[in-house]
């Protein structure tokens, strides 16, 4: 199990000679047949039937070593992991895997121990160094936020260095799946440079979605118990976790102190807004356009993504046209339509036209409902384009498929949907509970009143239209601008109006998501009604 | 890892010489010391943290052998699977295992490799060849069916010699538990016959129930997801899948194409009625009664399957019985009363009373009930006799214990029952939402309102009876004969008298459930009273 | 893969010489160059794509023995599992492990066989015995159960010198997972001491919580059919199944049933009432405070199992505070106060205050409902203190953030809450449904009923009180004991009143759920009154 580490080290210089040869676990290989004495760090130790395994990393590289006393029995059980020691080993062929046999083994001095330490340090930190490259596009966003590309970027290659495992969770829409991708394009690789085995791509990495519009204390519960396991069972190393379309609001902070408690670390990639920011404290680095001033309705999570992939590696494949299709997945080109058009012309220029885009994020909107927590990594790389004849294939037989499915749930929709005058402006309200046939229906009801939402306004010509998909315990808006709507406001609104309602939730201005009490439905419903008329 | 191909192969002619002896891999073993040349078709690449194996075959077997050039590095780099290579080997034996290590190897000339394909296809087809068995019992739905038998045997133990997986998909009822059962039966020992690995027989095949009555997009997404992942991590090819007792209908087409385009084959066997043959044209061989003039109701699947089984492997056993126990779950004994009487008699040969064979059933209802998607493969094998004594024991202990849930649930189903005359027939309604607990209840509705349907047939003597279990967006119904009934035609006419009621769903003429929205329940039940009063 | 078995072994005496030295498995190692004989039963056959391995026991260890006729060829077929053999094999050694290679192997006679397994039984239940430590605290309970204490653990340790995997199924409350807890400190490191591998510990055993309150049909069809995939998988053995803080109900009793038919045993150690004891004749040893005429209300199951778990392993480590976390999270000061103090100053000499274990109850009880049915072993260990600094870490961030949970609950449900006098009694209602979000919501309803009924005592100074959370079909009751309540004779009354009702459920006398058809809800509640009333 020697890993052979890629990532360019300039660190090449000869130390005193003794009797046996000082090396770097880089420049070991099956040539150097006679004893060689090496100095690091113990990642890991495993017991065996057999010998003791010890895996030694000096910032070059990382070997196994081996201690044999008894079958099953600990060698050298004084040195521990995260240890600093010195060993002679011979290096041995065997089946045409490369072993070291230790000959002598021994903890290094208090003083050798901090000083080697901080020398690893210089050179992973050395290995980890980001050259940052253009950015596709030009933008303000971009240009404030490179230096948190940059220490970000550094932050993940350390952990792909320090043999850490990723994991990358993100929002479970077509915007956060391009997050996702782009960054796994870009990790991946790195992850098997590092790790010659061809499973480390399994074992050191996962993407998977959040099920809530952030990362909740569920899935930190889950993340933490699987990292432990794994800590446990395969002296794994806590992950560095990397929220992606998600993470830096409020609602964030509980699960990721808990994740920090067991270890793990967290990088944040976000564009949505929040009132605060309590997230950048608590994580290595937090990327956000808010938090340079800029909005984040000008540049979705799956387009900074694309171009952060190529901070982490310089020599990330298919990702190019991920702006493009996060970006109009996210209606970016209504605030950002400059920006938005050169991501196209990239994304054309690799054969993707925006029907094609349009189509896909529609499949990963379906197949994200569908797969809901499961990582189905290998799919999603069809979506993606990996390869590119099996994904126009996919989207060719699926995107008429769904569609058929949304126009039944738009009839659907609009058989018991409600309009109502208010003042100016027009209230649409469908009774979902009683109109959909509830778990498993797809569109969801979310995606169902955005469906009759826009379908009012292109057939009634209706400019000023809030709809309202009414639940048990919940209510999902969609409004247009003139009518002069606000979910952060009738949030306010309702929490003033409705003593005990225990209102939450939130969204965009003009599309959100609020709950409720069960008991509470009609008032709400009533002050609703009062909001809007308040406002024309 | 060298595979033993005990399937009949007769091609055993010696090749021309060269300085080194070429051979079929099924002839090369440990005594074959010297260099031999072996031409074959890479099948499979693994890199290892040392060697490159290349698992070769010829269509007589397959051999892994391995090259290597430093440890982790990728040897002969221009060789890629699928390739035809001509390899020089030297066999060496290591702890008892065969292995070539590779002295050349090189790709054949493009006039070669196809000319080798074709031999290979040969020689696989050979080797995959069907001798048609004479069926159990004479029939002419068996005789029409046969030819389909043979083709869906022959691409069966095509996959398996291809070392393709198969995956067995089923309704989840006790007649495709049988079908599933009895093509596992089939296949298995053909498997770990191909691979000498034991666990081979859960890396190669699986077998899993449908929730849905139809392959729905739902297992497609999950059944190609965990292939392609399979083949990016294990290099396996993507599956041969096998559709039992369900995916006649329309309804499996989307789920079947969807699989195909990731490079999944199909094959159907079924007995369910369908409107129009969507699937032929989409699958490799589909095998169902109505296909060839007959009717599904006088041949059930799992009986087909018993048949089938035996052309899929000629020493297939404890499957004879089955084909009585499916039958009757399925009520043949109506349409077609002298074959399970001959299946009847050849199960008591095996052991197995029609109270048995009944008792059997009834607890894989329940079980299937419990497990819903899991496979529990060894638990199914006891229901199924493997080993009998425990069968026994298992089944005495059970049936009971369910025979006591079904009377709790008749009883409760009785409880609200209402019935109403209308005409000559009875109409019998359960409120099935506030009558039964809900999740997780066993009986689920639709048993329970057969078990209130049949009871009040015995206790009151009614003959022309429906009986209708009504739940917010769905009803389940069963009638008698003499209440001129049909499913398909309620079916109709609900959809002609609510417009935007979007009832869907179907059945038998006598049984089946329809699903609607929610809001238009009131009005379904009115028009199925008033459908029922149109055919007295 | 030699096991070395370090649990204590008094034989050790040489046997008869012939040609070859007669060992016993302990005796061998890898000085034992020359040809030694050994006398076994065959535990286990596993083909590999090489030689066929035995692993072959003497009751003093256990041996793996290769015989080698041909790659993946099955050596000495006459051999089976459960055979006693007499083999002789010579020792090497490879890469540090030990392997037997078998010269010659042949079964014993009939008379050697029995007298074989004669011997085997006495080695094994001689290095099983349990030596009875002195209890932690004096109680009439604990000496009444002792001798069942040591019936169990010695169960138990045989399971684990016979390879027998471990499952261990508890309550989900925190008095549960304290139980499941200790049992699993103490087995964890006989595990691997029985097994030099690593991951023994998962591969033999597995701790998880019960879904429902007892080990329901659900629990056994599932953990029977994971057992027989490792029997048929990894040659496995059926587990020894050990049910903490459930199983002594009738409820309990179809699936210890279910269990045993396929080869698994039980162990019971509960402090639940019941009406009648069907338990004790199903299982291996029963352990409640009950069946030795004592009540199950003044020792919990956490704490009988922390006492218990110095049986099993003398050598126990990080239990000692588990006695009082659990006596404390079910009440048990109220009914045991002076034994509860013995175990608080234990728990306070362990570095724990009564604060810090109420808190870590009140994690594990949100961890639970939020994991539901995972093992999550090493998160609990954290939780359970191991190590102590994330332990506090864990529980200073999680337990304040409950509170609010909790307080956020108790807000809701008084909302909501209605309370009405009947006779010097007062009953107060909420209807769940309609004031909870539902699924997924912390405080669940039980948990929340019980934090309002506490409140209105608080704040209103009420002592005679009954609450109610009344739900679609079932009902969660808390009373003052005050009230004169009971929740058995309410079951009874509601039974008679209420013909077809079909009410289940129990508890204990103040605190409960009763579950009844939706459509019985109002008669219930009209009942529940006229119940209260009739008792004032």
């Amino acid at each position: 199990m020697k890993s052979k580490k890629k990532i360019i080290s300039k660190h090449k210089k000869s130390i005193k000679k003794s009797e046996v040869l000082r090396k770097f676990i880089k420049d070991i290989d099956l040539n150097s047949k006679s004893k060689v004495s090496i100095t690091g760090k113990v990642n890991r130790i495993a017991q065996t039937g057999g010998p003791t395994v010890f895996v030694i990393t000096d910032g070059t590289g990382s070997l196994s070593i081996k201690g044999f006393i008894g079958p099953g029995q600990r060698a050298y059980p004084e040195i521990e992991e995260e240890d600093v020691v010195k060993a002679t080993i011979s290096i041995e062929e065997f089946r045409g895997d490369m072993e070291g046999e230790i000959s002598s083994m021994f903890k290094v001095s208090e003083v050798q121990h901090v000083e080697f330490l901080k020398s690893l340090e210089k050179i992973e930190l050395e290995r980890a160094r980001v050259v940052a490259p253009p950015f596709l596009v030009k933008s303000p966003i971009l240009t404030k936020l490179e230096s948190r590309f940059i220490d970000a970027a550094t932050q993940i290659r350390l952990a792909i260095i320090q043999d850490r495992p990723i994991i990358v969770r993100h929002h479970n829409d077509a915007d956060g799946y391009s997050s996702g991708f782009a960054l796994e394009r870009a990790i991946l690789p790195l992850i098997a440079e590092q790790h010659s085995s061809v499973k480390a791509a399994w074992e050191f990495f996962q993407r998977a979605p959040c099920q809530a519009p952030y990362y909740e204390i569920d899935d930190s519960l889950r993340d933490t118990a699987n990292s432990l396991r794994n800590a446990a069972k395969f002296s794994n190393k806590m992950p560095l976790i990397i929220i992606a379309d998600n993470g830096s609001s409020p609602e964030d902070l509980m699960a990721i102190k808990q994740g920090k408690i067991h270890g793990a670390d967290f990088i944040v990639i976000d564009h949505h807004g929040f009132d605060e920011d309590v997230i950048s404290s608590e994580v290595l680095v937090h990327i956000n356009p808010f938090l340079v001033g800029e909005d984040g309705s000008h540049y979705s999570a799956g387009m900074l993504c694309t171009e952060f992939a190529r901070f982490v590696n310089p020599n990330v494949q298919n990702v190019k046209q991920i702006a493009a299709m996060a970006g109009f997945a996210d209606m970016i080109q209504l605030g950002n339509p400059s920006v938005m058009e050169e991501y196209l012309t990239i994304a054309k220029s690799e054969g993707y036209t925006r029907e094609l885009l349009s189509d896909i994020s529609l499949v990963i909107d379906y197949v994200s409902a569908k797969v809901r927590f499961m990582e189905v990594r290998e799919y999603i790389e069809v979506l993606f384009g990996q390869p590119r004849d099996k994904q126009k294939e996919l989207v060719s037989l699926m995107a008429p498929y769904i569609r058929n499915l949304d126009a039944k749930g738009l009839a659907i929709g609009k058989s018991t949907a409600e309009q109502k005058k208010i003042g100016n402006a027009v209230l649409q309200m469908i009774d979902i509970d009683e109109t959909f046939p509830g778990f498993g229906f797809f569109p969801k009801p979310g995606r169902a009143v955005g469906l009759v939402h826009d379908n009012l306004q292109k057939e009634k010509g209706i400019t000023s239209l809030v709809t309202a998909g009414i639940m048990r315990t919940a209510i999902t808006l969609r409004a247009t601008d003139e009518a002069n709507f606000s979910v952060h406001a009738l949030l306010k609104y309702l929490n003033e109006k409705i003593p005990n309602g225990f209102i939450g939730g939130g969204g965009h201005k003009n599309a959100g998501s609020l709950n409720f009490l069960p008991k509470k439905k009609d008032e709400v419903v009533k002050h609703l009604k009062e909001f809007i008329k308040e406002r024309q």
